[in-house]
């Protein structure tokens, strides 16, 4: 990987030390042009005159980010974001009274939002595999509460937003295929860091975003429905992209992973998210992974020394997201003094955590990516050293 | 108003005869550039930075479209497009079995989708109100539809997509005020082009989107939700912007129209949707309304006077909105054959419709906004007058 010419490519490496790819990635100048370039054309000609003139690349933009998680392109659908794709996946899965929802102990507060929701409306009953002693999901209480019955759902995020572990997707994918549930993996903060391929994972459906590691614009993202399980969903919403009205009481949905999606899109931003799909292969997606992975890890071991600093990252197996907490000086205290140097790191909170309760401790958040160097890495820990001396 | 000055302002208008103002407007460049200004500023530094930079901007924002609207700005959200906006509203509504939705001939294809998806899972009955002799919405067959009780929402469009009428939008509020149901008005083709009071109108529910006549974003949207009736709705969808997470199975939602947001959005095009807002109202909504209906007034008499060309727009009061066919040409040859001048139309189709069933004839759209001039639709008409003789 050259990251020089990389870094080259990206713009703002030149203005900031960005470490909140788990918020949004700086982008690379091929997709920030794609999409100006696309939003110059439609001031120029006007917007529908203006998507008629790339609907080939729109079009090819299914296959892009298809082949970027191993999947079939009439399996992927355009979604504003990771949320609207998880939501519309979530609230089309008929539950029935009693249905089971099985989830895991990091789950991301929005979806978790809709699981209390979906207990209201349908009586379904939302349960938290425990974890194992690695702070991952457990796979062996996974298979137990499995073989319980009733499962409906397996509801898992791949990579959680305010820890450094990753979930054993494609484990649980075993057991939950051989369970008869469906599994939703929400992979928001996995899809651009870590190599996905929804086979070996074995998800039914999967949601992800195109601002954070995949490096493209805000307010896009894509849903992963698999072919085999289209037909058992009823989209929560229903619009003419979705479906041919055909008559005074009836419609046809259409017959692919378009029918969650809605007609009207920030058009600019679906060339952009492709355009980052693309670039990261190009680049590779193994090779990204393996040094995002050694970035963090390096971040980690230089955070771990500094004096009442406690990196809080759980998980056999850990991703970019490196999360850690000082002693004495709060957490948007520490982004705040980091900023006033240019080096992003954000909060990560949640109101509530399965495994934490009310309010739990914010965390500060330092999420790598692969255009980072180990130079800024350093500069940004050796801040930190004079800092909470 | 100065057009002269309007179109110096507006860069499309060097490029093409834009008369497709009902699809997506040509953005004056104020509204471009501040879309594009803050796509750099995310590039540069990061896209939560970057929001973090505007964030009285977008505070701001909700206020601008309130004032469009004649709104407060807690009764506003950001949506994505107006078929969400809509979509979130009427899913929203707690329909009990046998509720009745009150609905009109004109009414756009995804909402009519929407209807037939409540009917099968609320068992709610949807009813079409007949129209009067001027092709509107039947005021007097309204009041007895209502009168009949059971009525739990009146859904209309305010501007239809395929039609050049106007529904009389505040007739009907202060019926369906009178009769005690709910009021959701679509007017994603009327904001921008006519001035518009919710309060007058007597809505409590109005979806919009920016890229249509109030020269906004592709991908950019709001929803008005009225404050007395936010606590009667149920978002369908609830993430951690419109709630906070309390306890395992607890949530509050927030206290004002935001409720129906999702946290994560194209920021950049929340802004340029406020801009465009701030414009329109520099110029003067009444004046806009005033300009748009008087072009669209002299295109419709000069199509009448062309030999074949059947004017097909109802309706006591008219829109910006011109649909016509041909007897010999269909729509779409007459949509390619002005593209081919530069001069932008639509065809405008529904694969049904209440009002002509299944496969209507496709019309040709063409759609002035205050910038088109005179001497644009003279042209237009001269351009069609020498294809069809």
């Amino acid at each position: 990987m050259d990251i020089g010419r990389i870094r080259a490519e990206t713009p703002g490496c030149a203005d900031v030390v960005h470490l909140n790819n788990a918020g949004a990635a700086l982008p690379p100048a091929v997709v920030h042009d794609t999409v100006i370039d696309h939003l110059r054309l439609e001031a120029s000609i006007g917007g529908y005159e203006a998507a008629d003139a790339v609907m080939d690349l729109l079009t090819d933009s299914y296959a892009v980010l298809a082949r970027l998680i191993g999947a079939r392109s009439d399996e992927i659908a355009y979604v504003e974001n990771a949320t609207r794709a998880w939501e519309m996946a979530f609230h089309a899965i008929p539950f029935k009274p009693g249905d089971r929802i099985l989830t895991t102990t990091s789950e991301y507060s929005s979806n978790a939002l809709a699981f209390i929701h979906a207990a209201a409306r349908h009586r379904v009953a939302v349960e938290v595999v425990p974890d194992d002693e690695h702070g991952q999901l457990s796979l062996p209480a996974l298979a137990r509460m499995l073989d319980d019955g009733g499962v409906r759902l397996v509801a898992i995020n791949h990579v959680p937003t305010h820890d450094g572990l990753v979930n054993p997707a494609a484990e649980v994918g075993r057991l939950t295929r051989a369970a008869g549930a469906l599994y939703l993996l929400d992979a928001c903060q996995s899809v651009g860091q870590l190599a996905i391929d929804v086979t070996e994972i074995g998800c039914d459906l999967l949601s992800a975003t195109g601002r954070k590691f995949l490096r493209g614009p805000r307010g896009t993202g894509f849903l992963y429905v698999r072919r085999d399980v289209l037909d058992d969903l009823h989209p929560p919403f229903v619009d003419l992209r979705a479906a041919e009205w055909t008559g005074p009481h009836s419609y046809e949905l259409r017959p692919d992973a378009r029918r969650f999606e809605t007609w009207e899109r920030f058009v600019a931003g679906q060339l952009g998210q492709a355009r980052a799909a693309a670039y990261a292969m190009d680049i590779g997606v193994a090779a990204i992974e393996d040094r995002v992975l050694s970035l963090a890890t390096r971040l980690r071991a230089a955070l771990a020394e500094l004096p009442g600093v406690t990196v809080h990252d759980r998980g056999l197996r850990k991703s970019g997201i490196v999360t850690f907490t000082h002693a004495d000086l709060a957490a948007a205290e520490i982004v705040g003094l980091l900023a006033e140097r240019h080096i992003n790191v954000r909060v990560a909170q949640q109101s509530y955590r399965y495994d934490a309760g009310r309010s739990p401790l914010p965390r500060v958040r330092a999420s790598v990516h692969y255009y980072n160097t180990e130079e800024e890495l350093d500069r940004t820990t050796g801040v930190l050293a004079a800092l909470l001396q």
